[in-house]
């Protein structure tokens, strides 16, 4: 029966109420708002895609508190949205329109409950905030080598949950190459505790590597140990001009060879997304006089001071041995941290600068290595061919096989029209070319609810049979983040 | 009923011979045997340990051909031991005593299907070799930088389903760090086909990281692809004396300070393993005139001419360093590499002159790296003094917080009755002390059949439940090495 007045079905306007007056007396008054405002940031996505509605949000204080709120899910049947600092690109951590579920977030576990010098790793419950992590191993003479746009605002839980990638990856691998223990909350509200980080372990199934990017939905992350690296001693940041992105690639490589272990960044960039920033943030000069058809970003970084003095030389010889080869069309070496900073500038506006160009259909795709600069010269005139207008760009991590590869809109097109209808038919077929060169459909933003069908469309049977077998195991009542990823 | 002349149960008779047959038709005559003395030396693991029957041993020539046989023996309900080069030491692919079971061998598949300089990759079906991988890659200036004992028998599906270690973890990480790629036949018959590596992928759960270290519970890991290193320049070896752990442990730090991403290997045994191999090689030369409590074993590796040529006199500054700071009492640089060589003999002779000494209880543990000499100085003395006229040895990789502990039997001790006996509690206390630490019972041999027991004693229940229940999704019939690891 609905309710004459309201319209919500009566029975579930009874559960709600008991549910969330036992998760008051379980949390406390800061531990559960159903306020609108308060709860209003926090019901849509970080790219303003998806706007949900959730019974209420709940932000326990600790661990036991995360697994007696779950348990009490459990045995109200709620669903259950787990959300750190509402920064994922796919939707992952908004709830759905249907308000049955409630957000858990763990923005109150915010401690970093261990910083262990000698091991050089840390602790963090998983509402700690990157950027203080940061902070927290740079006071220590170290540094937890990761790094992402959102950093002031994701959290270590999220960044767990959905193995989080950046611009370090090159050296340092994503989230999960830092990960050394995890704690979680699974959907029984039994905990599971492998924060302990052992060098080597064989005791079974290694169940952390099952949690980390599994975006909530095998269970809720609660803590991680992370890896953390000596503080950078010095850097130098070089700046190239390539006639094609296989130039860049053997550059990629020459780079690796010549300084090994020391390349912590290498970002390409066409013209086109440089004469974008320029647009976007009048004053910015190119690194370069000429125009290229394509641009490196080149990092180099030392962890000592030894080996910080020789960077500015090893670099000038890259690029000499670069010239020679004549992979380089022309190339600059930052002279200060200042211009260095500039430089990184440029690469990290391009995504806002590219979106105020227009609707466009935005993809984070990854190949094999070797073969993005094939894929690019294939997919790019393909695609801008067989729709008339449209421009296809790709700037990213070439290091990592892994680009953003967008393709604006034809001039005057309709954002909502266009994205619904060739912006859609776009996308599939990006993603179908992905897919035929071996690569994913998403490099590192996660599946969330914005992948969820192309991954099931897309997705060897085996692999995705298996995925739903192993959801269905440890959560069998489909409690944990509902409706993403599988 | 069974047989009235030999006892067996003539509906298992019956069933035995109609799925031979078809096994027969579907593998060939190379691909199947039944032989007894052809089986004989796969039914009786790598230790002699254990001794069990099969109905037969299968050995598919490629991935389909395991294919279509798994989804026979689903038909059949006939259990499969996944075997390679039957050199586990935990008795993982050696089958039980019924007879029930067919060994599924994967030595027939042992091509090299691509080994790309550029990418530095292989990949080989699991029946490779090890020491055949390893000459593959050196034809190509490469290496695949792990090593063991049993490199002339080890295959890589054994290596992957093991998820091994050896001497280059410390460097380089066990095998889960070296596999970009696997592929599988899951429990119905479905290949699953991750052998194609991307840097970055995040499509949901890393299934991959689910069937490293799986033992073949999970799934038949048919092929891998690897990572590859650049082939050595030059390596130094170093032998320390030093008073303590601790100081075997201060100088590991210093010697990763002051070479970094050059430290290959740091092994350490007490002078009790010393003398054993003494006793056991007659004429082997201990490194250092003098006994001292431990022995450290220390090896720096270059992958370019540059760095190989500086390594000898970098060694030279990390032992001075490491007299000036009273971390060593005597030390000593292999001045060629025939000395290098027997460095390296007397740490892998450690093992069999242990053995040699009589009955002992073995274990392979790890604790939190920084907690191994304190681990070491509370465990030792403890177990021999609960046990009297035992002796503890514990030697190996330092650096990995994995050691090999070794309890050996009082004199005149029979070997199986204090093996079934007080070497049982032994064992019992020595995975009791290691778990009271945050250690594992298995560092990197696994679980297999003979630490069964022990995993489900020592787990925390959360993760055997989880490990049950995907076990449980993934192999519903328990036809995948049942009885082993979980």
């Amino acid at each position: 029966m609905n309710c004459p007045s309201c319209g919500v079905a009566i029975a579930d306007a009874v559960m709600t109420e008991t549910f969330l007056a036992e998760a008051a007396r379980l949390l406390g008054p800061k531990g559960l708002t159903t306020d609108p405002d308060d709860m209003a940031p926090w019901l849509t996505d970080w790219r303003g895609r998806y706007t949900g509605a959730a019974r209420a949000i709940a932000s326990p204080a600790n661990t036991a508190e995360v697994a007696a709120l779950v348990k009490l899910c459990a045995r109200h049947g709620v669903p259950i949205v787990p959300q750190g600092g509402n920064s994922g690109m796919s939707g992952g951590a908004t709830p759905f329109e249907s308000g049955r579920e409630i957000i858990l977030s763990l923005r109150r576990m915010n401690r970093i409950t261990a910083l262990d010098t000698a091991a050089r790793s840390a602790t963090c419950e998983a509402g700690v905030i990157l950027q203080v992590l940061h902070e927290a191993a740079e006071k220590e003479g170290l540094r937890f080598p990761l790094t992402l746009g959102g950093k002031g605002s994701a959290t270590i839980g999220g960044l767990v949950s959905t193995n989080a990638g950046g611009t370090q990856v090159l050296r340092h691998g994503s989230m999960r190459a830092l990960v050394l223990g995890v704690e979680a909350v699974m959907a029984d509200g039994s905990v599971l505790d492998l924060l302990t980080p052992l060098k080597k372990d064989n005791r079974g199934f290694d169940l952390k590597q099952v949690l980390i990017g599994s975006e909530g939905t095998l269970g809720i992350v609660t803590a991680a140990t992370l890896r953390l690296a000596p503080a950078i001693a010095g850097r130098t940041v070089m700046w190239a001009g390539t006639a094609s992105l296989h130039d860049a690639r053997s550059l990629l490589l020459l780079a690796e060879d010549m300084a090994p272990g020391l390349l912590e960044g290498f970002e390409v960039l066409p013209q086109h997304s440089l004469e974008a920033v320029q647009a976007y943030t009048p004053g910015t000069r190119a690194p370069l006089t000429e125009p290229h058809a394509w641009h490196a970003l080149i990092e180099l970084v030392a962890g000592d001071e030894d080996t910080a003095a020789r960077l500015p030389e090893l670099a000038e010889r890259i690029l000499a041995t670069a010239f020679e080869r004549d992979l380089i069309a022309d190339a600059t070496i930052a002279a200060s941290e200042d211009q260095a900073e500039r430089m990184w500038l440029i690469r990290e506006t391009i995504s806002p600068a590219e979106r105020a160009l227009g609707p466009a259909m935005q993809h984070d795709i990854s190949v094999p290595v070797e073969k993005m600069p094939a894929f690019v010269e294939a997919a790019v005139p393909r695609l801008e061919a067989d729709w008339p207008g449209t421009r296809a760009v790709c700037f990213g991590h070439l290091g990592d096989g892994n680009v953003h590869f967008h393709v604006i809109a034809p001039p005057v097109s309709d954002r909502a029209s266009w994205e619904a209808g060739d912006g859609k038919a776009i996308s599939a077929q990006v993603h179908d070319m992905v897919v035929a060169w071996g690569g994913s459909i998403s490099a590192e933003h996660g599946i969330g609810r914005l992948k969820r069908d192309e991954l099931a469309r897309l997705s060897d049977p085996t692999v995705l049979a298996t995925m739903r077998a192993i959801k269905q195991a440890l959560d069998p009542d489909g409690l944990l983040n509902p409706g993403k990823l599988v």
